[in-house]
This record gives structure tokens, C-alpha cells and sequence, in this order.
């Protein structure tokens, strides 16, 4: 038997809203968090989308995230909002905070928006797509439960924080979405599902020592228990783990530090969430000529694509080309979905009260390590 | 014999000051060129003090450096300059730049500038300070000859594209500047001249496969023969070479993409530089009140440093210390200067009709490698 099943994307979407509009959202609302959701599963992203519910089930269940939360905009100038996210979902006060940030953008030029105590808000890359799609250079950062393990520590003390740019070129934009940590935790939790050891060189045990043991690290992330994910640049100076920890600085201070917000180490603890996430607008006639500045980098991007390849490798890509080629497939020939989470999608069928038949078809799945969340 | 001589800093100061008087700069931009130069050496970034100082002679001598150059904004907004460099020298045009763009950054809260056809600029980490030194957050980029090879290429197409960021804390500013490659250029200089071979996971031959040889590496890199280094990340997505690649491409789209310069892979073509920077300003009090703020960043500064060890390690860093350590040390202590370095200075005096045993003392050394520029 596959461990996939495939599920066309309008099927997803319905049974995503119809899952949020049972939470207590609204139909706009619900259609905002399940577009966010479903554009990481057609961009090919399966950490991000599906297989993320589960978390937002467990988070409005036990009351870390709440459904009736407005984001308020808290301090603001031409150039910067700070916005309180009230423990709502994080897409909602990610999608609140950014089409704001573009509106001072058109006025001012850029904005800067950070946001605090929100919750998990899916792929970042989404909110800089969102600047990207109205000609401006947007970026989109958020830091998240404690799993990046600093050089030289055997604490998860910074979250994957991702760092998200999307900037207007032809064929397709520049769209760079990528966490600080060599992987992300869905990395990890995909490869828990799949029950396959993980890769050397990108966890530790709770001693900070090497481990390619998916559960037992995920297990100790939200025990608090020690170890976690490596830096971008692995466990040493040697390679550059110094970097990734300072990438994942940069996105704590646009995310918690100027916001006044939790730093990752203190979210996730005591039934709080307070996720925080940064956001920056900047329309490129700042700079001159929007359209020359689009071509100048769209040659650039032709000129990666075009230069020599190393021997074995068949294309060089840019930055969002994968998620163009993901999106045109899915959207085709349907999305692949591990029977893993699929069980979580009928555990939350039946939470709802939702006929698991008409939403998911006929599948009769458990849910396997039920513990992690 | 060692393989070092120690200078003290005063003395580095005389030498450099003068080196750039005979070149023909004013007394306040020879300052400044030194200033930044050995900053770097007293940081501990041996890379990018004395042992580049060859690079701007031979870059001077062969006129890809125009000493008597002056920066020219030729675009500005209240939240942006983009800034002529007219060959200059890379330090001159950015500390004009950075001071132009703090300026603003007064009045509107943030202002991003850019600079187009300047030169080296020296360690990225000094212009972010500067802004740091005012109680703004800095951001200081540069592109570069082309060192870095795209994942899945094996031509270098971007630079080694540092991205430095400093921002106001207690009781040291954080203090972030690293190249998006695994390593920079001047990392592989420093193996070469100590005849030592590389790590691996560093660097790529002219088919794309590892390679140990810092010596042929740098000389492929030089004559655009293939190979170069790895970005941060290293060679394969696995352990996120596409991340480090995608970090140089923001550090590009700030430095040659909004300013119409020089991508990476067109500088240094047939006697023309065209290096490009970009910087960034931000007020952290458009996001409040700026002392609560440095304040915040500082305890977390403080709990990552004061989190658990891993096994053997007997200190966690937060981004700066180390060179707030390294400076106190050097200008106790004097600054080691590797002998092939001391020769390329030796040799800068001959050229420079100036006292070699005045300035540098009773040293009698040759260049090796002289064909690297």
C-alpha cells in the first residue's frame, strides 16, 4: 500500500474551510488560513500544509490559539506598525499585518510591521508573496517554539525562523522562503511519519550531540528537554553554524525583540503561544525605475539558470522556480498526502462532527505518535 | 622562524595613513580607509585587514581604483539614496553613504541606500556599526568578484555577498557580519599563504567536484575558470546550499539589482571593478520606545549566553563578542601580522618610496604568490 493519498485541491480547500468555518471562523477568515495552507502543499512545501493542521487543531483545542482574536494595531508611524495579534491565528494576523504594510509602502515607500503574541502562520514566504503581487520587495519572518540549538549549546533557545523575500522578475518572481535551521521541524516530522532515520548533520540529542533520530528529537523539543535543530552552516564554526545562528538573530529581531514580544525561548510554555512575526514592504521606485530594476533582475535570474552546470546536475534553479513547477503539477494531478496525516484529517472529521466520507473519501486511518503534540 | 610579526596598532595606523597619503587620498579619507582596515585586524577578521591592503595597491596601481573619485547621490526619496561610487574606494563611498542614510533615517525612521561601480569595501560589519553607534539598527552588504558557485553550478555567479547587521545592546552591541558563502576569499588567501590545504566542504575545482587546493582554486577564481566556493550550506540542498545561494541573491537584489549596477558576475571584467553595496537604517523607535527595546534584546542576549553547553564547550557567543574580546586583546597585545602579508606591505613601501625600516621595522621578505593579482 503507498503511504500517499492523492486529493485534488478544490476537495482540500473545501474540507479545509468547512474545518475552520466549524472552529468558529468566518468564511473569510477560513479562506485566508486555508489558502495560506494549501499554497505550501501545491508549492510542493508538504512540511507547511496538511500535514501542519493537526497543529492548528490541537492549538484551538487547548485554547493557545483563539478563534474570536482581532489583531490590533498597537503603535504605528509612515514607516512601521506594531501590531498585537491577541493569541489569534497567525495568518490572520500575518494577512491583517501585511496588507497595511503595503498600504504604507505605496505611500511611504516601506513599512516594517512586526507583530506579537500570534500563533504558527504557516509558510512566510505567503506574506512576501502578497508584497511581491503588488510590485514591491516583500519579506516575511516569524519565530516560533524554541528548536534552533545556538553553536556550542545543547538548548533549543531560537525557533526554525524563516527568513521569506519575494521581488517582481519575469518568468516568474524571486521567491526565497527557507528557515534558518538546516531543516525545519516539518522536515523532522515528516521524516517521524515516514519512520526513516534522519539525515546526519542536522539534529541533536539532548546532550547537543549529533542524532538521527526523528521522534526522540521531537519529543525532546517540546519536552524542553534539550537538543534540537542546527543552524544553517551545521554543528560547527568550521562550516558556518555561527551563520544560520545569526540569521535566526536578524529574524528574532524583527520578530520578537522590536515588537516587545516572546523571544522563541519563552513561547509554547504554560499554555501561551505568543508567536511573533516581522514583515517589511519596500516599493522598488525608492530606487529609481520599478520597471528597469524588475529586468535588471530578471536577466540576473537567466543568467543563474543559463551558467554551467556541475557534472551530474541538470539545471540550476532560482529561487521559487521549484514552487512555479510544484504548483502547475499539484494543480494537475492532485496532491499528495501521507496516510499519516491523513489520519490526522479524519481524527479532525470527527472532532468537528464533519462525514469523513465526503470530505476525505473512503479511508479508515489512526493516528500514529499521537504524543508529539 | 614564526610565521607572524607583531605590530603594534599606533604604529599600523602611521604606515596605513601614509600609505594612502602617497597615493594621493586627503588626510581625512586616508583616516577613514585605515580606520576600517584595521578594524578588522583588531576584530580579528584577519582576512580583511593588512593581508587585503595588496589588493587595494595593486587595485590603485592598475586603475580599477580612481583615487581622486567622489560618490554622487543620483536618486533620493526621504526613505532612500542610490548613490554614484564613480570607481572610488569602496570605503570612502560607503562611509558617505552611511552617513547620508543615518541622516535620513533621523528624519523618517529607516532609509535604505545603495551604491553602484565602487570597489572593496573592506569588512561589511564596520558601516552597520556606525549606525549601531547612533542607536539605529545597521545593515551594511556588498557584492564582489564572483566566488560563490550556484547549487548545482560550477561557475562562480555571485560574490561572497556579506550580509552585516549591528544593532544596540548591553553590555556589547549585537554585532553580525558574515559572507553568504561557507567562507570568504580571504579565508582561502590565508590558507594559501599558509600553504595549508582546505577543509573540506569549502570549495569547488573548475568541474564543480571538491577541492582541498587553495592555491588553484583562488587562480580559477581570478582567471573565471570554473569552481570557487561553496555558499553557506555547502555543496547539496541537503544541508541547505540553497539557502546560503539565496541569502547572497537578497544581498545582490540590495546591492547591484536596486541600484542598476554590476551583478557579481560582471564586476571585474576587462580593467572595470563595479562592486556594489547596499545599507540599510532603521530607528527602533519607530517601533516604540528604543531604550525598552535594546533592553529586551539584551536579556536575550544574556539567557542565550548563560544557556546549557554542549559536551566540551565551555562558552555560548552572542554575535560580537567575540570581537569586542579580539579588540581588547590587539590593542593590549599588538596585532599578528602573517609574514607574507608583512612582504606585500614591504613591497608597498618600495612602491611608495616610503622607509620600509621606519614603518615596518628590519624585516627583509619576499611575496610568494604575486600572481594572484
Amino acid at each position: 500500500m503507498s503511504n500517499y493519498i492523492n486529493y485534488n485541491y478544490k476537495n482540500l480547500k473545501v474540507f479545509c474551510e468547512d474545518a475552520f468555518k466549524k472552529f468558529g471562523f468566518s468564511q473569510g477568515d477560513s479562506e485566508i488560513i486555508t489558502d495560506v495552507l494549501l499554497l505550501s502543499d501545491l508549492y510542493g512545501i508538504e512540511s507547511h500544509g496538511m500535514q501542519r493542521l493537526v497543529r492548528y487543531h490541537k492549538g484551538i483545542q487547548n485554547g493557545l490559539i483563539k478563534v474570536e482574536a482581532k489583531p490590533e494595531v498597537v503603535f504605528e508611524t509612515p514607516v512601521s506598525l506594531v501590531i498585537e495579534g491577541n493569541d489569534g491565528m497567525g495568518q490572520l494576523n500575518s494577512y491583517y499585518a501585511m496588507n497595511l504594510a503595503i498600504e504604507k509602502a505605496k505611500k511611504s515607500g516601506v513599512c516594517f510591521a512586526t507583530v506579537r503574541n500570534s500563533n504558527h502562520f504557516g509558510i512566510a514566504g505567503y506574506y512576501a508573496k502578497m508584497a511581491c503581487e503588488k510590485g514591491m520587495i516583500g519579506f516575511a519572518m516569524t519565530n516560533s517554539e524554541a528548536i534552533m540549538v545556538p553553536t556550542f549549546g545543547k538548548l533549543a533557545m531560537l525557533g526554525s525562523n524563516p527568513i521569506a523575500v519575494s521581488m517582481p522578475a519575469e518568468p516568474y518572481p524571486f521567491f526565497f522562503d527557507a528557515s534558518t535551521t538546516v531543516v525545519t521541524r516539518g522536515k523532522l516530522e515528516i521524516y517521524n511519519k515516514l519512520e526513516k532515520p534522519l539525515p546526519e548533520g542536522w539534529a541533536l540529542d539532548s546532550t547537543g550531540k549529533g542524532s538521527t533520530d526523528a521522534a526522540a528529537v521531537l519529543k525532546n523539543i517540546v519536552a524542553k528537554a534539550g537538543g534540537g535543530i542546527m543552524p544553517l552552516g551545521g554543528e560547527f564554526e568550521r562550516t558556518g553554524s555561527h551563520k544560520g545562528y545569526g540569521y535566526g538573530m536578524i529574524c528574532e529581531i524583527f520578530c520578537s525583540i522590536v515588537s516587545m514580544g516572546l523571544t522563541s525561548n519563552h513561547t509554547h510554555i504554560g499554555g501561551k503561544g505568543g508567536t511573533c512575526h516581522g514583515f517589511a514592504v519596500i516599493d522598488p521606485n525608492i530606487f529609481g525605475n520599478a520597471a528597469e530594476i524588475k529586468e535588471h533582475l530578471s536577466t540576473f535570474l537567466k543568467e543563474l539558470r543559463e551558467s554551467p552546470k556541475s557534472e551530474g546536475a541538470d539545471r540550476i534553479y532560482t529561487h521559487g522556480e521549484k514552487e512555479i513547477f510544484a504548483y502547475k503539477d499539484r494543480m494537475e494531478n492532485g496532491i499528495e498526502v501521507n496516510i499519516n496525516t491523513v489520519a490526522e484529517m479524519v481524527d479532525l472529521c470527527k472532532y468537528l462532527d464533519m462525514d469523513v466520507k465526503k470530505y476525505l473519501g473512503d479511508v479508515d486511518l489512526e493516528i500514529k505518535n499521537k504524543s508529539l503534540y
